[in-house]
């Protein structure tokens, strides 16, 4: 079987772009704020977007589940206030549990958190428990910059955050830290914003001592980790002069990365580099590069092809990466999996 | 022979911090402003904290000569205004061109900017002058965030940086793109700002036109240029996406990378995946990370080792990286090291 752990609904109905437009309008005019009800898209919408893009393409890929949330630049939590945020996590949950609900097969939910720059962590939790409960969420999406690219948060590793991680460790879910759209023109959303924020996250962990605290909680880097990887000398020596311990055992216990990165030799280095029992397959399909590589004639994130072809990977290994390790580190996708007899 | 692009006076005389921190308390209390003539450091002074160290390494790793210029997280352009900024640039810049002219066979002189968050880069153009025709600079460094991590100036791109490339290409000098500390608690100065700059800035490069206004402008984008090679199937796809032209002829003419990547896999990869015509040999020493790594038994940031044991580069590109290159991207170095018959 295999799982990728990180996919966006970056196909969904117009319709819902139009709601959020006309919502980030009523930010400031308050006349044209919509109501949730005035959204109004059908099971048939769903299927479409989803047939013939993910699904096709997974089929196409040869992946089986993906790890399903909101799309990660729209989340946009930098606009309006916890209201909006909070408004706009709870429609973009719903419909991605309603796509997973459509094709139980092939899609596991991951949630949104409605958070707002100024409002405290803890205004998350209601929907944290509202899509674990209800939804069937496995994890979770955690935005460490909610200001989107001014940085205004404390690091992870702050006890602002707590009341997050508390939560998160009560549900057994794991976070993937994933930042959202960029408003500084100094940051490209795709190119730069999401892999700085990456490499920031991880270097926060890494100043830290949170797994003390939280030895359960459990972090996806994505997009391979950012630039972790490439200068893991560089955070192995950062670590022995912080007096941290070495990096298996200050973070690797807590700490993945997915294998998002779009060619061959990128994704030979994740594998030479991070154990094998922290990498997780994931694709981040029809996301930030959806075009073909004219090197290879195949799509930049067809990331199968990479994992298949490295030689840094034995084969069991890449059924841990593929599976094993998405089951361990997403405990509620395991149980959900072996409920349907998988 | 074998140049290193990348050095910085991380061991000067205790003198200059005093002077620095009392021109720091000067900024808000100016009765404790320090006077530049108050600043007394000796020949000999400066021949210790370079014998013992940077060269005492250069001799120990094998190579020649350092370009070499102030300690960067020490140029804190954040800090005060542009006046405090220019006397810092400026003592910064005598005391580099004084080991420069100590030592003429082992360091090349590059100047920092007396940039200012709120000063127009026009500011800079006096010091860049005195540097290049007084000092011999042969480079400058230029931070694109002298905010210190809140990232407040515009892209490298916008034409607010103009005059300075109009200056730097009059001259044919080469910029080292170079961040300094951070204020910003999120960002970790050398483990996440230092390298989010670097991935930064060549996203900066990739979304803009920048070199068809100045063909002959050129960047060097240090510590193995970020997060850039390792996801260049994603800058690939970004471009494509974009419009623009494969990144060799959008950005390889007047973009290049420095070896400051700490371990062999990244060295690797970066020789993998990079012209070798683009890569500097550099290891910014006795700078971030002045560890041994336990793995090796050598320091992680002995960069020779990895280029040398590198299969991805062949004997004659390695020459490339350890000298050509560098004559050819800093051409007043060449024409330094041809006027004294090397």
């Amino acid at each position: 079987m295999i799982i990728d752990v990180h996919g966006h609904y970056t196909t969904a109905p117009r319709a819902l772009e139009v709601w959020r437009n006309r919502q980030i309008a009523g930010i400031t005019d308050p006349a044209a704020r919509p109501a949730v009800s005035e959204l109004i898209i059908g099971d048939d919408d769903i299927r479409e977007t989803i047939e013939g893009n993910q699904l096709a393409q997974m089929k196409a890929r040869g992946s089986d589940l993906t790890v399903f949330s909101p799309r990660a630049s729209f989340m946009a939590h930098h606009l309006g206030d916890f209201q909006v945020s909070s408004t706009w996590a709870a429609i973009c949950n719903e419909l991605c549990f309603r796509v997973c609900r459509l094709f139980p097969d092939h899609f596991a939910f991951a949630a949104m958190l409605p958070q707002s720059p100024e409002a405290a962590p803890a205004t998350c939790l209601p929907e944290i428990d509202r899509c674990v409960r209800e939804y069937g969420a496995v994890a979770v999406n955690l935005n460490p910059d909610p200001s989107g690219g001014r940085w205004t948060s404390p690091p992870l590793t702050d006890r602002h955050w707590y009341p997050i991680y508390e939560r998160l460790v009560e549900h057994d879910v794991p976070a993937m830290v994933h930042v959202s759209t960029s408003c500084n023109p100094a940051f490209h959303t795709t190119g730069a914003h999401y892999i700085n924020a990456d490499t920031t996250a991880f270097m926060q962990l890494l100043q830290g001592d949170l797994f003390a605290d939280f030895p359960t909680l459990r972090f996806i880097i994505p997009h391979g980790g950012g630039a972790a990887p490439y200068h893991w000398g560089r955070y192995r020596g950062l670590a022995q002069e912080l007096k941290k311990p070495p990096l298996a055992e200050h973070l690797l216990r807590n700490v993945f990365f997915d294998t998002c990165v779009y060619h061959q030799p990128g994704l030979d280095l994740l594998a030479t580099v991070i154990p094998a029992a922290n990498i997780l397959f994931a694709s981040e399909m029809i996301g930030a590069v959806r075009g073909i590589d004219p090197e290879t004639g195949h799509h930049y994130d067809d990331t199968r092809r990479y994992v298949e072809a490295s030689g840094a990977l034995s084969p069991a290994q890449k059924r841990q990466v593929y599976e094993a390790n998405a089951r361990r580190v997403y405990p509620r996708l395991d149980a959900a999996l072996k409920r349907r007899g998988t």
